[in-house]
């Protein structure tokens, strides 16, 4: 197909499909006598894999490269990409995050028993950054439990997620990898401010007792 | 003390503090003969406050306004302003979610059991929009029983949210359901990351069996 019909079909508009055809994000296409190209159903695929992690995983334009390459890559585990996929969808981390709060990040990691995360995992200094925010609550009794009790819903999660990436084709494993990865987190995420609120207002909501002073 | 002692304080530049206090964000201080302001521990605390807003929660400068003026509002729930700050802190969700999407999220939120949640609460969009990229795999049985896993486990976190507000003054009652709404937030989405990296390489790391077509 044309440009314009590749652009009808995926959403994504005409000079949005050339920029990624400039950065290498999308395979050119065959070129036609008539000084265009076709396009086919690869084209489409990855147009709509690029879409949801702008549009659904809030990925950077400037991060796509990194995915579209693990994509790429020929060799390597599942689990190099996922390595991967995660590093760009994780935001980047501050510079100058306490000590402190890292070894309590990585004594979370510890006790959860993920003793496969890498050392340099970058979100190991995300978690010991939002820490970092909330450092007096989290040093007491009750504060480290609350972040016991996340790590263990959160092992849940990810035992789940990686069960449920079905077998395929390379391209297709990734795909929905990364994909999972960065809408499933989203998902999560307004899954918890739902539940807040639906706590908040059996706990909150009616009583003028509950009133804050 | 002075703005820029106040700067020193709080990490937070002279010429930002400036724009909150002509935004409205940050109280004036109290006038001095000198023609200068005095500041106190509130603007310290306020200060520290946005500071964590913007850097750790990445809540957008547009959104603070809503944010300091739930803080500030008189009378109302503590629930009232747990909706307010969950409504700050929510992405805005895309115009055109398709109604199968909503109606998948609408169910969801049903199944869970959260009967409190208010039915223009943004969050129903934002998770009908994730979930309208993966409707073709969340619309199986396998799928679905996925998303009710997540259901499960964001319902004990927001149990667990709402019971670790502990009782005190309304500032720092909100103060901590905000903080605690943005930070830990950030906190459950990298510790999903972190426990995806460490299932991924217990089941796809090792093995060349494993290794992807």
């Amino acid at each position: 197909v044309r440009i314009s019909e590749l652009a009808r079909a995926t959403g994504v508009s005409v000079p949005t499909i050339k920029y990624y055809l400039r950065e290498g994000l999308l395979p050119s296409g065959t070129p036609t006598a008539s000084n265009q190209a076709d396009y086919d159903v690869t084209h489409v695929e990855r147009l709509r894999l690029l879409r949801t992690l702008r549009e659904v995983g809030k990925v950077p334009v400037s991060r796509l490269r990194d995915l579209v390459a693990a994509l790429e890559r020929d060799g390597g585990t599942v689990h190099d990409v996922l390595a991967t996929a995660n590093d760009a969808l994780s935001p980047t981390p501050p510079p100058d995050v306490d000590p402190r709060a890292r070894a309590l990040a990585d004594d979370l990691v510890a006790e959860a028993g993920w003793n496969r995360v890498r050392p340099e995992a970058p979100d190991r200094d995300n978690l010991a950054a939002a820490l970092q925010a909330v450092l007096g609550a989290v040093s007491t009794d009750a504060g480290r439990n609350v972040l016991r009790a996340y790590a263990t819903a959160a092992d849940r999660i990810g035992a789940l997620d990686i069960a449920s990436i079905a077998a395929g084709d390379r391209q297709s494993v990734l795909r929905r990898m990364v994909v999972g990865s960065a809408v499933f987190g989203e998902i999560l995420s307004a899954l918890r401010r739902l539940a807040d609120e639906h706590h908040s207002a059996l706990r909150f909501g009616d009583q003028d007792g509950e009133r804050v002073r």
